[in-house]
């Protein structure tokens, strides 16, 4: 499924509206070009509807979220609802302050969302209000394991069905279901963790693999984790290789996907259905 | 010309006042840095004039515009017209969304630019209130091609005397005019427009040379347009070399910039006069 | 002393809050996360109370700031003395604007910092309501040089006891002192000022390591000084070996200290206690 969904981003080279956060926004940016899509960051109140009309997809990303990007979440979800363009949501740090967990809980109220992406303890706040997120990461407490993991496929299935939505739900095994399809992806790498923005940077890449193919969103969705997993594990690669370090990794993950193709995907992927 | 506008560059550091987007503004103060410039960034209404005042040249870039910052572009810009400080408009997405075009078109009209720099959409935008931006990239349908050449260099030659601006198009191949002397220049290669903010850095780049170079501002601009372009050439080649990726290829732009000087720039560059 | 300190580090995983600058604000994330923190940026004056009462330590930066941050800055800076976490200041361009050197005073009457770490230029304007700021750089005439050490050592002694906090001034040699004990650094290397952030950079990691060490505030401070000014010269190391330039240097200094140990750190540092 996957070398259609790649063609199609290169095809179609779909225009990524994000409202994302400023610490990983730059990441985001070059990522989704590496990736084929083209992005527009944007978040005054007073273009947002105007530019994601002209898009293809919308990503809205909480984390650095503000009073005045609130409302311009809010404009921009509904209008992308209106003109039935996807929209990806990245709830970063919902239950780490009140204001997080009810503005994720407002937009879930007024936006239908397509794609939901976060760790587990910001999809648990989604599903029950209230995960033990650690500032913007996942609380250990939440960690998904091989012994757990069944259980937390049939939560996050319950909450896909409940909300509409496609959930994905990222760790050291990333869970992708539309309530009906469950795909675990083990690709990925622990140093992922060690750099700022790699759950930002997955969450732009699926919005633009599903802007590319939005009649196909669970597949869409699931090439992108995937893709970002095994770039995770090139770069690493490379780190050791030229004994760097972090940022290395960093400048090494969007470097591999920028070359990234279906082949060298179809010879790394690492996914499961069930 | 461009040895003596080095020169002065590194003689003068010149201080850079940048208003400017959040998803580029690093790669903005790291090339002015590496070019022998000195970057403030500073968008508060409260400052703007203090900063400006103490700096050499102010650079405006649209790029995630609002209300607020919006503001602080004008009192900013009125303010280095009145110091008779150079000033540079980068009119990011100038046609993609209402709010860019009137702010385009309002910073016009309050403010004299001393050099305005964009992609043809953009300009067009300026020109004629209308272009076919799509998102912050130019329109294929804009495109300019050898075809096309003679006809487009009339246009921004007028545009240039109506508002009395040195303009700077740049694209496939990059024309500079003051209305009356035409540069062209054809260094550059096409994975420039593969990362983020490669026409923002070169706005910035654009400022700092105006800024050591006040009294001869076409000459700095078509500096800085031809060392970007080189830079872009020398740093495509190393990313090949490294078999690297796209974000390598950023790592490497800034890099060749902080290596540049008059001799290397001199070797490569492929300027013509018209 | 600074094994203990990088332990801890290790072992507790400090949650910095960070309220800074746009500019820099990726690489103060990422750096911490290289250190062995983990970073959470909030701004908005709805979130950051309860945001710094999970968190171990707050850094505020004031690059950048406007009317709604500097709320937000107070409102954090009070919440954290209340619940007594360590607070670190960087009073980026303090003495450039009058906004800035105002925010800085209302600050420092408002909130009570343990650690407060600029250049010369910047804590001269802290102590006295005037320094010669040339932007966000140390004016030329405020630098520190062997001859004026002993009279500099007095005054930022002196403004230690005043306001009871450990200061830090950067530059060439670095000075350290609570009042009582001084530490000189001569650590880094010049190079280090052709990158935007190191500054930045510098105050997220002495927030990382207060927040581990909440105990023991001059030994943390002392040790991320070292530890980034070694990197400095490591990075720059590198760089020459591999030809590149100062966008590389920016790389490979986040890359060391994600492999920096106490054992590297012994070997390098080059500290003198007075």
């Amino acid at each position: 499924m996957f070398e259609v969904i790649l063609e199609q981003v290169m095809e179609k080279i779909p225009l990524v509206h994000c409202i994302t956060n400023y610490v990983t926004v730059n990441d985001c940016a070059n990522i989704l070009l590496a990736s084929g899509a083209s992005p527009i960051m944007a978040d005054d109140a007073n273009e947002v509807e105007d530019i994601t009309t002209i898009c293809n997809v919308l990503a809205i990303n909480i984390g650095t979220l503000n009073t005045r990007t609130i409302e311009s979440m809010l404009l921009a979800g509904k209008k992308a609802n209106q003109v039935s363009h996807p929209i990806v949501l990245d709830p970063v740090g919902a239950g780490a302050s009140k204001l997080r967990t009810e503005t994720t809980k407002r937009l879930m109220e007024e936006v239908h969302f397509s794609v939901i992406r976060g760790n587990i303890s910001e999809i648990k706040t989604i599903a029950i209000g209230a995960g033990s997120t650690k500032g913007v990461d996942a609380s250990s407490a939440d960690k998904v394991t091989e012994d757990t993991l069944t259980e937390v496929i049939e939560f996050i299935k319950k909450l896909s069905k409940d909300v509409n939505s496609i959930i994905v739900v990222t760790g050291v095994i990333d869970i992708i279901t539309d309530g009906e399809k469950t795909y675990l992806v083990r690709n990925g790498h622990s140093i992922m963790s060690k750099i700022t923005g790699t759950g930002c940077m997955l969450t732009a890449m699926i919005a633009g693999f599903c802007g590319a193919n939005p009649d196909n969103l669970l597949d869409a969705t699931v090439t992108a984790v995937t893709m970002m997993g095994l770039c995770g594990e090139l770069a690493f690669s490379r780190m050791i290789k030229n004994d760097a370090g972090t940022s290395s990794f960093r400048t090494y993950l969007i470097d591999e996907v920028s070359k990234m193709d279906a082949k060298r995907l179809k010879e790394g992927m690492k996914v499961e259905s069930r």
